[in-house]
Order: structure tokens, then C-alpha cells, then sequence
């Protein structure tokens, strides 16, 4: 399934698209996709509904395609040949940091530019949406605790995250900065998430073409490897990493966002997003 | 006013303390203490209620003070003669990481030792509540934000923060790592929390001691700094950084926790927590 949440910011609606490409409401069959929602007993059940009973909708907005996310938790340096464009080692383990839930937007929605910026930049990433509560599970387990995936943009300010003391969190969390969506595809219908094509363009130019072939940790072993450090929940969201083309690995010069550029991405099988970047508001 | 939440995890309650010690029950005035109860105009109703007309109660289990906490951000090295003892140089401005939210407990609830840890550390820290939304807020207004104030405890495992690859908020988010309450003190009862002494003991054994004026970033600042780089909502914690005396700065050899250890530790004012330590659970 392709499940999706649409109509204004805070107040989203459930619904799916259906084989012919329809998006259905779901309002009237669930609360909203968080929580029990999510889990794969809950997804069997959205499975086994009549399409043609649910109300055909045209939707103005489309809303992050998750709800009720207590941890929105990202992997760096996830790519090999990302790593090696940030002139970095490669990880021995993989390097967790947190991103402010109050980053997530919809697909579309504008990027703010931070007040002061100068290096904001963008990050394709393939997102992993927990489907059931993960603590201390196998890797050969962990799949069965993912709802889905879905497109995340992790967009971040480099010089927040590295040259102002310390953590990456501080670079990584203004508020628009976790487009999410548009759908949340079920795992079922993702045949190996090591095999997808990702893509970003800033300004209709191709910045990053990569695989999730070239992780260096796979879902798998993330899923497993976070779930040790702290219990996973339904609705949270892992964004894997980046793969090469970041604003900052750009040579000779990095290249950086300002206001009034338009991003697109996405990636095989999971759809498409695009933010036009806006002065931050308050 | 000394709120509080009582009741089983997860189904906890909200109540206040009255004048003569009584516990008195919220639960028929407001659904819980989050979202807009915590605004100052949330906090006058509860001010403008008479105790006497709300039941007296007993609760058998503290819960964490506040909840709908979307982030739980901590500073770190925010105490001069704490940095001093890590052998760190103070920092320019303040360090920035993230809890996972799913840490939080309640003040007396057992802490897990994760397994394979062997470095579980103690931080007994002054918690800010935020109030309202903050975002590009002035240091003038900083504290017109601040619902209250809160003991927490930032239980940290040292190897997972500093040994294995990167980002601190793998040391700091094991399930149990946050105890938090036991009362939100609301801020019209800190007259100034630039000058409240804390303390720990592990085992009875004085290990912390100290006082917030030898902060180097004071709460005003703290809040006005964060929300430059992300929006904070009602119900988010701030953890301000801890006095020295944490197990990794003890000379000769750092102590670090084991199960079955106690830790108890208060804040001047804001009341007291006491931790049994255990094994981690599935």
C-alpha cells in the first residue's frame, strides 16, 4: 500500500491510493497513520478494505506521510561514497544523531533558511518508518518491527552542525528542515530497500544520483543496531543517510541554499518531493 | 504551584500539591499537564481553582511531571567546575544534544543498565519546561516561555556517548536514562533559578554538589540560544547541563553504576528522586 496524510498543517487526514491511482479517504477507518496504525496487524486490516467503499478525494496538501513520531533519529556518513566526499573514514559503527520531531513537514511544503545561514544544504534519504516497538531485536528480526519507507529530505546547515560547538543536532533541526513523504510505502511492497535508486536535483540540475546498494549498514542491521541504544517506537523515523552530491562536497566551491531555489527528489518506487526554500519565519 | 502526574506509566494522571502538603486531583480539570494547560493562562485556571473543592489522593507512583514532550534537549558542559573535571575547555557557546523522549521516567522508577554497559553515569540537572511555542525569542522574553522547572536525572552510559563512533545521544537514550519530576515547580515559585543548589548521592554517598549560579549559560540564555535552532513546544524539556562529581570524574579511577545501586538527588525547592538501579529489559 501507498498510504499518505492530507489537508492543513497539524490537522492531516488519512487515506491511500489505490490500484487504479485513486487516493481514498481513511478518516472513517482510522484516527490517523500512527500507533497501532501501523503495526503490521493494523496494516492487514486497511489491506482488506473495499477501495470503491472509501470516499475518491482530491487532496490541496499532502502532509508528512507519518503521525505521532516521538524520535526522528538519522544515521551520517552512511554511503560510502558519501563518506569519502566529506574526505571522512568510513564509520566502524553506524553515527546516530537526533533530528527535532518539530522539523517534520509535508513533501512540498517550503524549506525555511535559517536566520543567518550560510551553509544550508540538502540530503536525499531513504526514511524507515517503525511499524511496532523495537528494543533489543536481532537483525534477522528487524524488518518485522518497519511499517514501511518513504522519501526524507534531511535538510541541514552546516555550519550550525559543525562550527558552533560540538553535536550535530544544532544543524539539523529548524523547523522545516524533515520534508517527509509523500507516501509511506508498506515494507511489503519495497523488495529490497538495498536496491533503490535515490536522486536530487536543486534548480532542475542533478546534484545527487546514488543506490541504497552503497550503504555501509543496511536497514537491517540499523533498525537492530539503534534498537540497543534505545527503544524504538510506532511512528518513528529513521532517515539512513545521504549518498554523494551534497552541497558541501561540491568542488571547487561547496554550493549552498538561499531563498527562493526549488528542490526536488526522490526515490525508486516511493515518490517524488519539491520545496521551494523561504526566509525563515518566526 | 507543585504539579505533578500520578498513576501507572503511560496512564498517569495530573495533580497538584496544596498548601498543607495535600495532593490534590486535576484529572476532572484538565486532561493532563501539556499542551495549553502549561501556558501561563493553562496555569492561572489551576491557580484560580479552590483545593478544597478537588479530592485529596495518594498516589502509590510519581510519574514524570509533564507530558506531550516532543523533544528533550540537554546541554552539555554547562557548569564551569564540571567542564573543569571532565578536562574539557568551557565552551564558547552552548553544546546542544538530544535525549530520545522514550528515556523518560518517573522520579522514583527503577534506572536500566543497558546491557553490555559498563560506564552508566549519574547527572543530576535543573529541567526547564517549556510553556509556550519559542522560536527566535529574545533572552528578555526567554523566560516568559518557561512553564516551570523540574529535577531531572541525565543518566548517561559514557561508552555508547564518547567510544562508539560520533554523536552523544547514543550514551544518553536508553529507556529509563530520564527520570524527570517528581513536581513541575511553575517559575512564579523559582525566584531565581540562577541560584539553587543540587545534589546526588549514590549508595548514600555524597557524589554531587553544587549550585546553578555556576552555570556558564543561564536559563534566559539557554532558551533564547535553542530557539534559534528549533522551535520549542509546550511540554519540552530542557536538561541544563550538571555540577561536577559525575562518576567518570572521580579520581583516581571513575566509579560507574551497576544494578542494584540507589541514586537519590534534589534540587533546592524542586524536591527529590530516588533510583534503584537494574538489569535492562527487552
Amino acid at each position: 500500500m501507498k498510504l499518505l496524510r492530507h489537508g492543513p498543517a497539524g490537522a492531516e487526514q488519512p487515506a491511500f491510493i489505490d490500484a487504479d491511482g485513486i487516493i481514498r479517504d481513511l478518516s472513517g477507518i482510522i484516527p490517523d497513520l500512527s500507533g497501532d496504525a501501523l503495526s503490521d496487524a493494523g496494516l492487514d486490516r486497511l489491506r482488506a478494505l473495499d477501495p470503491k467503499s472509501l470516499p475518491a478525494i482530491s487532496p490541496e496538501r499532502i502532509g508528512p506521510c507519518v503521525a505521532g513520531t516521538s524520535k526522528f533519529i538519522c544515521v551520517g556518513l552512511n554511503y560510502a561514497d558519501h563518506a569519502k566526499e566529506t574526505g571522512k573514514a568510513p564509520p566502524d559503527e553506524p553515527i546516530l544523531f537526533m533530528k527535532a520531531t518539530s522539523a517534520i513537514i509535508g513533501p512540498n511544503d517550503p524549506v525555511e533558511i535559517p536566520r543567518g545561514s550560510k551553509k544550508a544544504d540538502w540530503e536525499v534519504e531513504l526514511g524507515v518508518v517503525i511499524g511496532t516497538r523495537a528494543k533489543y531485536v536481532s537483525e534477522a528480526d528487524a524488518l518485522s518491527h518497519v511499517a514501511g519507507y518513504c522519501v526524507v529530505n534531511d535538510v541541514s546547515e552546516r555550519a550550525f552542525q559543525s562550527e558552533r560547538g560540538g553535536q550535530w543536532t544544532k544543524g539539523k533541526s529548524h523547523d522545516t528542515f524533515g520534508p517527509t513523504g509523500p507516501w509511506l510505502v508498506t515494507r511489503d511492497e519495497v523488495a529490497d530497500p538495498q536496491a533503490l535508486a535515490l536522486w536530487l536535483d536543486v534548480d532542475g540540475v542533478r546534484r545527487q544520483t546514488g543506490t541504497t546498494a552503497t550503504m555501509i549498514f543496511g536497514v537491517a542491521h540499523l533498525v537492530s543496531y539503534i534498537s540497543q541504544f534505545m527503544t524504538l517506537m510506532p511512528g518513528d523515523i529513521i532517515a539512513t543517510g545521504t549518498p554523494p552530491g551534497v552541497g558541501m562536497g561540491i568542488k571547487p566551491e561547496p554550493i549552498f541554499l538561499k531563498p527562493g531555489q526549488v528542490m526536488t527528489l526522490g526515490i525508486e518506487g516511493l515518490g517524488e518531493q519539491r520545496q521551494t526554500t523561504i526566509e525563515a519565519r518566526a
